[in-house]
């Protein structure tokens, strides 16, 4: 059973305190496996990413074949059915419309002082796109990490995914076309992590690598990061729902269990104002149970992370989501702008009853790549700045330095940087001999 | 001496690739003691930073003593001297102004399908910034991180410093002041870091951790990531001047220096077109280490990391630049609009022989928090962003979701996220049968 809490109830803050900070993943410590894999790749580039390769996807490669070939691309192609077909491309273009507006202005502006200052935006030259083999290996996902990359301007796009026993998902392959991805390299793990951040004899070097993995990709990410830009670190998915009594309890045990079949340590928390509906939400949820395909899964995430809130009102509901800083936020009641008015924390809201957490998973075109585990407190979900990067500009005339240097030359001074001060005494000097 | 390289020479490939590569930290790993540094505090909280601070910093403390007091703040405030304290005032509102341009605008539009879709910005609770102690307190240093933090509408700002033997500079706390630092630690290190990642009893968890730190800083910051957002993990100084030959040789040697005198790692690069006057200017850096008050720490980063490279034309020197992705790019050429244009990667550009860095370090408006170590290639200086998170918005309305739908119940479908497709399709059925 979920934990069922109640906001006036004496022990309420403790428990949803305990709520907060349970641990829900078991941090298996691969760091050392993982620096050991890093050195290696840096050591010996291809023949190491080859000898891995075998080793944890039972998968002999020579160099000429960690490239996935353009014809086996259109072979995995061709086999994906029209619907689908039809569906991830209706999918790519919702993602890239509203990416496109995520693009920043360049700037440019001269102050009273008559410095020329302002900034200008521009793409890192090549990203690196990680894809899960196997049981998460995602379409989509491949779309909200190469579209924004491509949207941002990015030319060269590669994309590593695993292929175990040799098995490639066709849609992932068609999901990378469709977003522009330059180079796919049928490589995993910290391996593949290792190739992309230094580069090999046959891959070469990117500056950003983005998308999700397992512990082993998760350490290489944070190992890499300064030698490359990555994402985040994410964590296990969540969702909270603050519905009101007016939604159908179904509904949202559908929505709260969609998070729940991605993973055992995923969590699900329904706040209500209606204690009677929360009730009947969890009934619905077990009900729906016994018949989803990934019941282990989403049963044992309700069952050991799943939870019930009943509150006052809306008013504190929107304190508490604050508090979690949820990943995913659906908001199903009459006014739903209003109470979205009211969270500061939260990677993703969704307003209303037809705006299950589900759309934003493939098709609303907002990204899906958000903050987990409370990081929606200081980070935000993956967007075209994660492909960019702003360079600042300063241009300073003779007036201007004149107004502005003798500043600069008092402040180099207090901190001991007598070069710094020389640097504008120096060219004020000559202004004031002039 | 410095290196000098010429683009025509037949080694130029190799040598400007080792100079590319060039390692110029010794890493020491200080990672098992950061991680045992940081258990500590989590473990034990005030006593153990209290415990900390007397060994690292030879300063006893009380739980009652760790904030540095408003009474404390008032009487080093008032040691300050008007002229320093007026060009700290002029630094910070110049700074102001440029960064409150780069408050970023909320969206929200309805699209053909009838979603309506945007993203909203909002600020960190609480950001924590770290101010080294001793040779390297900086004051511009806390002016750059705090008042981006205070623009994007941070409003608890907590700044650690660790004052060795009891020492605190009056500048520091005057910048902290007048950038509206709300709470002031005097500790310092990883276990500062610590402190403001997890809280103490008498210090609050932060959302997000800036500044900039030793080895032992940098380690905990990379640990603490996730936990809390961090800035970047900041690497020695460098500049890269590209200059013709009309420009004064002083001024650029003086230029060079003002970064080699932070540091004997620091990195300082001329380029240009003219040899006679990379002769020239490698002559007047000689003149001006004689006299030069950090001579010994100038004179050795010149020595083992400087470089006087020859070019044919500007064009190679722009190809060059992007190579070296510069933290930052002084072009003191005839047209340095045209030049800046070819420059893809850099953290922040000076353009024009009336703009030395050093400006850019003090008054100029833009952040001194800039890439290091190539890292311009694919991150930004510090900015308002950088305390602000973004979140997504979507609404469907019941034709939003018959046009979207489908798709994503496909999609589902390929991905075998039962519930996915559920939760999308019990609304579907509601509006059909409706």
């Amino acid at each position: 059973m979920p934990q069922f809490l109640t906001s006036s109830d004496a022990d309420f803050e403790s428990r949803f305190a305990a709520l907060l900070t349970m641990k829900r993943e078991d941090s298996v410590d691969v760091d050392d496996a993982v620096a050991a894999i890093i050195a290696d790749v840096r050591a010996r580039g291809d023949a190491a990413v080859i000898d891995l390769t075998a080793r944890f996807d039972r998968l002999e490669l020579t160099p000429d074949r960690l490239a996935v070939s353009e014809a086996e691309v259109d072979a995995a192609v061709a086999q994906v059915p029209a619907a689908e077909r039809a569906a991830l491309e209706q999918a790519a273009e919702r993602i890239r419309a509203y990416h496109e507006r995520q693009l920043p202005e360049d700037a440019s502006w001269t102050d009273a002082a008559g410095a020329t200052l302002g900034w200008r935006w521009g793409p890192v030259d090549a990203a690196g796109l990680y894809v899960p083999g196997g049981l998460a290996s995602y379409p989509s996902s491949v779309l909200m990490n190469a579209v924004p990359a491509r949207v941002a301007g990015v030319t060269r796009l590669v994309m590593c995914v695993p292929s175990p026993d040799g098995v490639l998902n066709p849609l992932v392959l068609l999901a990378a076309r469709l977003s522009g991805v330059s180079e796919i390299y049928r490589i995993g793990g910290a391996q593949a992590v290792a190739a992309m951040a230094y580069g090999t004899e046959t891959i070469a070097p990117v500056d950003k690598i983005t998308g999700p993995g397992n512990a082993f990709v998760a350490a290489a990410k944070r190992r890499v990061f300064g030698r490359v830009g990555i994402d985040m670190i994410a964590g296990p998915s969540e969702i909270l729902v603050i519905a009101d009594g007016q939604n159908d309890p179904d509904w949202i045990a559908v929505d709260l269990l969609s998070q729940a079949e991605h993973d055992a340590s995923a969590q699900s928390i329904l706040i209500t104002d209606d204690a009677g509906f929360g009730a009947r939400v969890a009934e619905a949820v077990t009900t729906r149970l016994e018949t989803l395909a990934r019941r282990d899964i989403a049963g044992a995430s309700w069952r050991d992370f799943g939870a019930v809130v009943t509150v006052r009102d809306l008013d504190e509901a929107a304190a508490l989501a604050n508090r979690i800083a949820p990943e995913h936020l659906e908001l199903a009641v009459a006014d739903p702008d209003a109470l979205a008015a009211k969270i500061t924390h939260a990677g993703a809201i969704f307003l209303g009853q037809w705006t299950p957490e589900a759309i934003g998973d493939y098709v609303g075109g907002p990204n899906h790549v958000l903050p987990t585990a409370r990081s929606a407190r200081f980070s935000s979900g993956l967007s075209v700045l994660d492909f960019l990067k702003r360079t600042t500009m300063a241009r300073m005339t003779p007036e201007a330095l004149k107004a502005v240097g003798p500043a600069a030359v008092t402040l180099a001074g207090s901190e001991s940087l007598e070069a710094h001060g020389i640097s504008v005494q120096a060219r004020l000097d000559r202004l004031n001999q002039g």
